[in-house]
């Protein structure tokens, strides 16, 4: 598995000329530039947006950038032909295949199969990798199973609006907290009570996490739904990244740097990080830091904000300055 | 599996006349008149019980109106009666057996082969349902396998009393939260921390919502102990309504109407779903609404309140008028 | 398994000779003592820890305290001389082994041999039992397998900080809430927003104590970090205490006390508790106490605490009188 | 479990007044008696059946005799009645239900609880067993699962009859071999071919062996259908011996004294057995005797056969002489 | 799942036009009409057969005769085109793929999807079947996973070539018996030992047997390599027929007469069979025939044989005069 | 895993001087040697055996020859101290470790742990292999799942002295088969019935292999008991080969011939396998040879002979010439 820095994958609506054309812009900008062919995209634009994904494919360099595309899903009349199509003809350009709706490890078994089988048919030197959604109720209980799937498999993303839907949540928003998921406490000496709001996601955010990394996985909050409400979408995605996804998609242009604060590490937690390191040079031991004991367990934790500053150091020159690489 | 508006579960005790009096009144308030054999029925009452829940099954019609039983667990000395002599009796005019602290799917194999004897036995045309209540820590960790261990299980309840005791929860609440369970807060500025109060349930409620809808099943909440403080009952049954229940018991008869309130959704998010709806009339592509970005998934979620709100219409003309259905 | 009341599971480090002559006071103070040979013990100390441990367990008598040790995680050069040369030489006065690191029912089959084979060699009459802990993401994956391993298992400890860096959650905190995991609220009518902290561990310690009681073992909360801050230690505590956990580590002497409080049960909570079960002297029916029903159900929960209380008293006697046992 | 000589299990059509006369006489010949109420008993004589066994639980007593029933399978009309009546009725002198048909755990679980209950309400103090047939394919694919139900599984019969038919075999034999299955030869030296008659049941023998013996259950085989052929009858009976089986089912009064001699075992094996047994007193190291190295394994095969001989010594006293106990 | 007679799977390679001339006359002598792509066919001619297939089904009509196909296996570059090529072409006319090589249910559920998305692409109305080859040890040990992969699963073959290789066995026959696998008998009165000749399939057909039926599949035995000897050949069918197979395949014209008479059902039996339904109308009781008790069980066995009969009689004229429908 | 030549494992008692004295001439005669702590040396007799094997291993150089140990069980006093001594001591020159009385995937955890701690404190570069010995009723049920274990393991052999014991076969013989396990055929047209004697075997074999060459692992037929019937040995010996296996356990010198006799292929098959790779050379096709139809599969088949005969030619001169390499 190759280590990529993929703090924000963002969505192209490949029909769309206009769209495909901000592409040569966008690969300096955003970590991933995936192309979107199944939600959002009608049905009679279907067949536009492979071919302008196809075009899209052919017509740029990416570099260290990903190209990954969302395909449809596989009860659809689409699948077959995007992932047909889109292998023979830019399966060298490609790296990673998001796929929606995955119920269990036989929906992986089938995409795995059949990119083996295009793969060995085009001459493809390097494995393209396998993303899925998790976004159904029954997704979300095998989702151990469908991490073991396959040694394709790259990562995850939780997708909120379809599994709301499909465990029959009552609420259209996508993504963030809801208003009446709340503790209401009991009242305070002056007679009032507060309602807390709670975490809709927390229980789902977790499972998948730990399924992703116990095979080696990464783990991704996918869509924040409100485009007018940056702060609660900031809000969504450093829950995410607190909880140990390592990035998000951004679906519009500002979300994109959002996504690229939330998911840098804040410059003064590496600094932190740096002096528990620092100070235990073999990673054994126990030491006082600022009044906080830190032991081998802290230092693994002070070592994933260090890495992950490092890696994000290795791409955005900037933020190599402010952490002092 | 039939497609029921079941938003209160109503419970009554059958041993008293009093009760069963007014069970003609009810079957016009609730959406489920439930027979309650087990706890809260003290151990000499419990043949009067069954007996009562005879004589009321056999008294009244209950046209659209469920018509359940919870049975005493499997364990007692009481449950063999129970089941034979009810289905017996009155097989004919029951939905659904309640079983109470079930911890496997073993438990639901017997319950489910010994209703298909009887009910070869009686020429019962109509399968009896089974719904389980989820309310033992083994309960939560196999409630996948209690899911799916026959196609007579018609949903789940959350029972937060007997699981707490089984889990050595600190608690002597039925439901709701519990002022204990709290994140301290860092001190913010001028000093002050906060204690934000947690959901006790969540992971518990999440789980069971996946399990249920993987197998096609009605996840619901169960209890709320303390009639004195119906806001902070509105406040549980409304959690749960958010993370996908379908309803809740009602153990007095002012837990009815918050039930009714809570599981009916609210007319102007069934106002905004509709329009969802209206502007994406195959489904798929992308719209803005309100600033909003809706597109597939967005339908869905729609998708649900606005059936929600079309079942509820076909039992509540008063609701139904509100929806303008 | 015998009954033991285990609040706190103080941390020695044994290589440290002025630690170890305080183990004849720590007797009278703590529930547990446990001798620690791994993180925070500097890989130079390793062996001076093991001899030390062997000291303090010969040289002192422990009475109903219990006696541990945490010994190096498997894939360590210390591990097999760890448990051997402590086995072999103390193993009539050890209780149990805490194993670090626990990634699958195979790493307890892998313990649980060994210990039998020692102990027959040893000709010792009861059995070592082991103490997982909890804090890796494969871990909380299995942690089902893992509770069900092994007669010999004694429970569990979240290990929150491992467990975050094995999950690349991105704090460096030990244990507690993280000011940055939060859910953030519409506006209210003056147009204030407030972040709702979330905890960061509900799902973990939920899923944790569900497969902890399934097979009968004991579930604890392990560490907090910041020695400086008594209140979010307590806070985190009283959070594992609601949600079935026993006790918790103190790694250091201030944490003992807030163990001691936490971990015995509120006295106003006990008083409570011991009415319904007055009321109530067969466990059936219902009665209405303080405005609240009582039933078979909440006759258990009130149990639970009781008997906590009454395993408490049986060694405080302070809160025996407070109790009023 | 107790341990009993179940040599054979005699079969008694209860329905039959002339049948149930010879039970006194019976029980001093046969290690079990079993009133059958399932296949041959013809629809109309069930309920005489069932009345006609509970009058011979009551008139006779069995001593050290197995008194058991078959009762109908799970899915006819009488199941239920015959668990039901026989338990309440002579619970208190039934050892086993032998249940035909089985073809998973769940209906080793069903009637596990019917049995707990009924007991329950009967004040029965020991536990009645279940003896599983094992007569389907999918009841052979499950045969583990099937051994592992419950604790109070006896054990397992091969039933040749029903297997053929649910596998689709073309015979319409009960048991034994069929001329068609068999191995043709090359021609040897003269042309000429032989064909290798074949076991037909090794596999599915060898498999439920090895399942009965993993959770300590007991293997028999069943039926022999052709009362005209004691030969054929005789060597069926040794196979299951040789194999594994502890006895097989007498269905005529000729096939008890084929049992007897088969499944007790041969006085000069004993012998040879002792020879082994008296020449390892220990059990460990390596002896020649007759040419043939014997070492600890073979000490324990020597001991299967003496552990046998001095069962059937117990009760057989001809036959103790003979084997010279 | 159809009823079809398919006693033969007659293999043709469409590659030889010659082959192809005679599939008019090939459909009223066989119960399938099998198209070859696999083993056999050379690698250059891979593409002919494929070509050559579509075209001997668009120009023949096969009315009640079974059309299939066998693939090339999964991990070979020919099975995307074979699949897709056929399907999108006679896909109307072709009723089962056979798919060689399976190895666990991944593979089944890479088919399945194709098919489905292939036949929602075309149109069609009815769904392609799906037949497995057993032939390696992995597939050997997943047999029921593979069996309950889809519910287009038809039924398996025993590929005994591919298998024999797998597992290593060390012959070079293709199916049959090997005069090396036998049992030397002691020696005799007469010092003589014979060498009684064993069956090297028992343990495989039978399991997949007890497999297919378990999830209501049909077995199959598959090749006899060596056309010069037709007894053999006659003698393994025969085997395969008495464990549960319903047919074999016919690789030479020569084995197409030996299936027909092996796998249609002996006139003897079948009288003898409805010897045994006529005397018993209801299927229950007791009856002697001929000196063998009969009862349930064996009128079930007999019913197989007549059902099968009466299967042949619905195709071949000239046994239904035999059998006397 | 290493590709080695194992037809025999030969059994030496390392406590006997004079047996040690001959291994530098059984290095050159045998593929590998097993020194035997377990069943045959007796309790007082385990601790020299344990020397005498480290002893041995280190005065003796052993080329391409394997060396293994066999340790007492694991629920034996001696099995610790077996391991870790030889470890320790000469764990550079040991290959495998067998392992007795295997009952599932748990006792290989333990030992392939142990190994590595081993392996890690005494800086082994190459890893020690397990063996496991199938004998045991259980072992047989989770063969599967000791097989995929651990990548440690080597391959198992089957005992059946210890299986026959577990099982409650009756028998005292050691591998081979036994009289009483015939099939009694129907009356000839002379009236005479012949008894057709089985392979007590087939089934356990059969499921071994499948098991072990699913996992990559290797097959061993283990003991044969009758050192004073070489026929016998002989046949046992061939079936295993025939049906999978790649060696066996020689207890005796004179069985060191039959095995290199059995286990290396016959000439003439390896002649024949030869011409079919000849006429095959890309493996691809149909051809005729010696009237038998050769394909792909047999082509697999023959090569499974022709790579056995390269290896046993790389060690044995002999019939390296014989075979023609």
């Amino acid at each position: 598995m190759p280590i990529s820095l993929e703090r924000m994958i963002h969505f192209v609506p490949p029909n769309i000329e206009k769209m495909r054309a901000k592409v040569p812009d966008l690969v300096n900008k955003v970590d991933v530039v995936l192309g979107n062919l199944e939600d959002a995209i009608p049905a009679d634009a279907k067949s536009d947006a492979r071919n302008g994904f196809i075009q899209l494919a052919r017509e740029n360099e990416f570099g260290s950038t990903g190209l990954w595309t969302r395909v449809n899903c596989l009860n659809s009349p689409w699948f077959l032909d995007d992932v047909m199509e889109i292998v023979q003809t830019v399966g060298d350009k490609l790296d990673v295949v998001m796929l929606p709706k995955v119920e269990g490890a036989w929906d992986i078994h089938y995409l795995d199969q059949l990119l083996a089988q295009l793969e060995a048919k085009g001459g493809l030197g390097k494995p393209i990798l396998i993303h899925a959604i998790l976004e159904t109720a029954e997704g979300v209980k095998n989702v151990e199973q469908i991490a073991a799937a396959s040694p394709r498999m790259h990562g995850m993303s939780l997708g909120p609006a379809d599994l709301a839907a499909s465990r029959g949540m009552k609420t259209t928003r996508v993504g963030g907290g809801h208003p009446d998921y709340a503790v209401l406490s009991d009242s305070d000496n002056s007679g009032v009570r507060t309602a807390f709001q709670q975490d809709l996601w927390h229980y789902t955010v977790g499972k998948m996490v730990d399924a992703c990394l116990s095979y080696g996985l990464k783990p991704f909050y996918g869509p924040f739904g409100d485009f007018s409400d940056p702060q609660a979408c900031e809000s969504q995605f450093r829950n995410a990244f607190l909880m140990g996804c390592l990035g998000a998609w951004s679906l519009h242009p500002s979300q994109i740097e959002i996504a690229k604060k939330v998911f840098s590490p804040d410059p003064a937690e590496v600094a932190f990080a740096r002096k528990i390191l620092d100070a235990m040079p073999d990673g054994t031991g126990a030491v006082m830091i600022d009044g906080k004991m830190q032991d081998d367990a802290t230092w693994k934790q002070a070592k994933v904000i260090v890495d992950l500053a490092q890696l994000v150091s290795s791409k955005d020159k900037e933020l190599a300055e402010v952490y002092g690489f």
